[in-house]
C-alpha cells in the first residue's frame, strides 16, 4: 500500500514537490496557511487538510519546505504545534532552509516523542522542484535516510547522505554560498564587460564553455541581459541565506571575507526595494554604484 | 604548402601549443630565452632559431604567450626588437594574458609597419594547452580572426571573436575575475564545510552535480582535498591577473567588490611564500585565516 | 545618607567602577563569581556579598558591567535570578555591551516588577575604568537618566543621553564599529608604511597631529611598534562586538561593508590564539597576511 | 635679501600657499595655465609669469601642488618642459600627492640638471592651506629639508621628515588611506545610527569625545548632518588618491582588504556623479545601498 505523505506548506518549492509525489502514487494529505495555493496539487489528487493536525493524522511521512527559521519554529513549537500532533513512529523531513542550530533542535524534540527526524533541503528552485530535479542534501541517522531515499527520488536528480542531524542544513548553506559568490561574481564581470564594451551575449558565450563554466551563469546570464528578473528563488530569501550563512560562519569563527562583502551588496538590492524579484536583481544593486546596465545588444 | 609559423616563447603554454602546431602539420620555429625548454617540441620536428629576429623570418604568422605585460613589451619593444625584425603582410598572435592597453600597443605599432595584429589570450591551463583544448579569446579585424581560425583550430576546443583588438584581452580579464571567484568560493565553503564537521568529498559530490557546478570545483577541489598545488598555473600569475583585473577595474571605475576582497587574499598567499604553486594555494591563505586545513578524510 | 549600590561582577571593568563609587563616598556592595577579583574593592571599604541577591537587597541602584549578553541573560533571568531578587523602587543600570534588544528585554522585565532601568554602556577601557574617565552612553526615560548622572559622574569623563531604552546600547555598538575600523586602518597604514621603508614612529608622529589624528592611534600604536600586546580590551571581546555589530546592521538591513571585512580579520587573528591578548592584535592577523612586522627603529 | 620663490599652479591649494608665501614677505613669482585663477595672489604682491620657463627664471626655490601625477609629468617632461627651464642650484619642491614613483623619477632628473628636489605633499585642504596650517610630510636629503623648512613655516602647522627622496609621497598615501577609513567608518556608523533612531547629533556629540575622536569627524559629521557636501577636498580626487594607495599597495604586495572595499564605496559615489563634492560625499554612496539619509533632526 502506497505510503501516507502530509506535505505542510504550499509555497513555490511546496507546492512542486507535492504535486511530484502525487504522481509518483504516493497518497499525499496537504495543508497551507491559506488554501487557494494548494488548489493545483489538489486538482492533481491531493487532499487537502485544514490544520496541520488534520493533515499528519495517520501519515507515515510528514514533510515541508518553509520560508525560514521562524516558520519552521512556528510549525513545528508555535500555535500549529505540528509537534504535539505527531505521534510515535512518525517521519519528519524538513526542507526547508534553516541554521543547522534549527535542524538540531528539531531532531531533538522529535526525537522526545519517539519521531525520527531528517533535515533534507533542496538546491534548485522553481524549475528543479516543479519538474522533480532537485538536488537534495540530507543529515539524519543513515538508516532513516535510507528508509526515506525512495519518497525523495521522485522529486530529485540527486540525494546526498552528509552525516547526522545537522549536516544536510549545514550543506545547504556551504552551497549557497557558493551560489551567492557565482550571481555575484557574474555581475561584477558582465558589468565590467560591458564597461570595456564587449557584446554582453559574446561574454556569456565564452562563460557557457570554459572549465569555469556554470549553469547558473546560462539561466541567470540569458535572464540578467533580457532585464528578465522574474522570481525563480527571490532576493528576499537570498538574503535569509546569506544572513544564516554569516551566523553560521561566525558561530564556527569561518573566514568569509568575499561572502561577507557580497552579503553587503544583497542588503543594497533589498533596500532598493527588489526583494520580491529574483535573486539575480542582487546584479542590480552593483549596476547602481557602477552606473551603466548590462543588456542584451 | 604548410603555413610557417613562428612561436616566441617556450613556457608551460607556449611548448604545448607549439607541439599541437607542429602535429598540425604546420612548418614551426621556435624560439626560447633558454633553449632547453624547446627541445621537447624541437624533438617533434620544429626548427630551434637564435634570436626572434630569426625566428620569425618568412613566417607567415608569429604567435607568443608570455608571462605578462613586461615580458610582451620586452620582446615587441625592448632589446629582442621583435617590432623591428617584422616584414609587412606578416600575422603576429599574442596569447598572452596582458591588459587591453598593451594589446592597442601593439595593434598601433605593428600596423605602422604593415603587420597585422590580433590579441589571442587563451583560457586553460598546462592540461588544456597540451591537448589542444584551450578557449581563445580573440580582438581584431573580423577578416584577419578568419583567416588565422584555422591555425587556432588545434590549440582549442572553441574560439570565440570579441570585436576589434583589445576586446580579446579584455575578454580574458573578465573571465579570471570569475576564475578567481570560483577558487576563493571553494576556499571559504570547503573550510566552512570542514568546520561544521562535513566530509569534503561528500561536499566535492554535491558540488559536482548542483546548478551552481563548475568544472573548476570538481578539478581544484580534488586536488585540495589530497593537498596537491603542483602547478598547472602558478599563483603568482593570478596575483598578476588580479592586478590587471583590479587596473582595468579602475580605468572604467567600475565596481569589483568582492574581487577586490579576493585579490587581498591571493597576495596573502603569495607573501606566505607560495607564488610557485597552484593558484588554487590561495586557500591556504583561507586556511590559515581559519586556523584548520581542508582534508580528504 | 550615601545611596546604596550594589555593584555585581568584578571584571576589569567592574572592578575600577565600583572603586570610584567607594571613593566617592557611596555605600557599595559588591559581588563576584569568583569572590577573590574582589579583594582590592573591598580594601577600599565597598562590602562584599556572597550572592546578587544578597547584593542588591536595599540597594537603591543595582549596576553590573558583564562581558556578553549570555552573562547579562543568566544573571538577570537564569540561576542568579536578579529579576527575581529586586524589589519595585529599585533602579538598575547595565553597563555592559550588548545587543539593543538585550536592553529591551531587561527594561521590559524590569518594568513588569516595578524596577527602572537604564541600559549605559561605556566607552574606555580599564585605565579609563579605574581613573573613573569613561564616556557614558546612556537609553532609558530622561528623568531617570537625570536622577542617576550624579552617580555616573565618578565614573566618567562625559555622559550622554541618546533617548529611550535601548539607544545606549546601539550608540555602543555604533561607536565600537568606528574603534574596529581604526585600528584596522592602523594596521593597514602602519604595515603600508614598514614595506614602504618610513620608520613607524615617524609616522606615528604624523598620525599625532594631522586632522584624521585619533588618541587611539597613539596609544595602540605606540604599543604596537613596541610590540606590546598587553589586554586593556581583549580582542575575544571586540570579536563579541564586532559579533554584535554584524548582528545589528543585518537586523536594520545596513550596510557595512568595510566593518563586515574588518570582522573578517578579528576572526582570523582569534583563529591565531590572541583572543586574550589587546584588541590591537587584530594588527597581527594583517601582518600575517602581509609577511612583516612593525616595529620600532 | 628675500628669497625668490616660483609658485606653479594656481589651485584650490597653489593659491593658498603662494599668497601665504607673499605674506610671508617672500619674492613670489606665480603661473597658472589660466591666468585669472592667480588674481588674488598677485593682488597680494606676487608676479604673474606667462610661462613656468619666465616663473622660475631666477628663482631659488620652485614650488607646485598640481592636481595628479599626469599634471606633475606634463609640467615637469612636458609641453611646459619645467626640466629644461631650471639651472644648477635651484631647488625643486613638489607638494602634489603622487606615487612615490614619480617623485623619485623628478628626484632623479632634476639630480641630472644639478637640480635639488623635495617631494613634500600636505595634509588639510582647502582652509588648512588659507590659514598656513597645513601639515607637510617631506622626502628627500636632509640638509635640503633643513634648508628649506623656514619656506614651508608660513604653510604649514607641523612638517616632518620622513626620509629620501620618495618617502614624503609614500608617507602621504599612508596618511590618505587612513582619511579613507575614517570617512568611510563615518558613514557606516552615522547611517546605522540613523536607521537605529539615534539622533545624528548626539551621535557626534559622543564621537567628540572619546578616545576614538577625530578632528575630521567633527568637521565632515557637522557637515553631513546639514547635507553639505560643498568642496575642501573633491571626491574625484580623493578616487585619484584611493588608486595610487591600491597601486602602491599592489607595489608592496601589501594586504589592505578593507581599503580595498573602501575604494569601491568611492568608485560608486564617482559613478553617481558626485567627484566634484567633497570627499565626504563618498558617504551618500553608502545611503544609497541604506536606503537612507543621515539628516539633523
Amino acid at each position: 500500500m502506497a505510503k501516507k505523505i502530509a506535505y505542510l506548506g504550499m509555497g513555490i518549492m511546496g507546492r512542486g514537490m507535492a504535486a511530484n509525489l502525487v504522481d509518483a502514487g504516493y497518497d499525499v494529505t496537504v495543508w497551507n496557511r491559506t488554501p487557494g495555493h494548494a488548489d493545483e496539487v489538489v486538482a492533481k489528487g491531493a487532499k487537502l487538510a485544514e490544520t496541520p493536525a488534520e493533515a499528519v493524522k495517520g501519515a507515515d511521512i510528514v514533510m515541508y519546505c518553509l520560508a525560514d527559521d521562524s516558520a519552521v519554529l512556528d510549525l513545528v513549537f508555535g500555535d500549529w504545534d505540528l509537534l504535539g500532533a505527531l505521534e510515535s513512529g512518525q517521519i519528519v523531513v524538513d526542507m526547508s532552509t534553516v541554521h543547522p542550530d534549527t535542524s538540531l533542535l528539531e531532531a531533538e524534540a522529535f526525537a522526545e516523542r519517539g519521531v525520527r527526524f531528517l533535515d533534507a533541503p533542496v538546491f534548485g528552485s522553481k524549475g528543479e522542484a516543479a519538474s522533480g530535479n532537485l538536488w537534495i542534501v540530507v543529515g539524519g541517522p543513515r538508516e532513516l535516510y535510507e528508509e526515506v531515499l525512495p519518497v525523495l527520488e521522485p522529486l530529485s536528480e540527486t540525494t546526498h547522505y552528509m552525516g547526522e542531524n545537522g549536516k544536510g542544513a549545514a550543506m545547504k548553506l556551504v552551497g549557497n554560498l557558493i551560489v551567492a559568490s557565482q550571481l555575484h561574481a557574474l555581475g561584477e564581470a558582465m558589468i565590467l564587460a560591458t564597461k570595456a564594451g564587449l557584446n554582453p551575449r559574446d561574454v556569456l558565450g565564452v562563460l557557457h564553455v570554459t572549465d569555469f563554466k556554470s549553469p547558473i551563469f546560462d539561466g541567470v546570464g540569458a535572464a540578467l541581459i533580457e532585464r528578465d528578473f522574474s522570481t525563480y528563488f527571490a532576493l528576499k530569501h537570498m538574503l535569509k541565506d546569506a544572513n544564516l550563512i554569516a551566523q553560521f560562519a561566525e558561530d564556527l569563527n569561518s573566514p568569509i571575507p568575499a561572502t561577507a562583502v557580497i552579503r553587503e551588496t544583497i542588503k543594497a538590492a533589498v533596500n532598493k526595494g527588489w526583494g520580491e524579484e529574483n535573486a539575480s536583481a542582487l546584479i542590480k544593486a552593483l549596476e547602481e554604484q557602477a552606473g551603466v546596465q548590462v543588456k542584451a545588444e
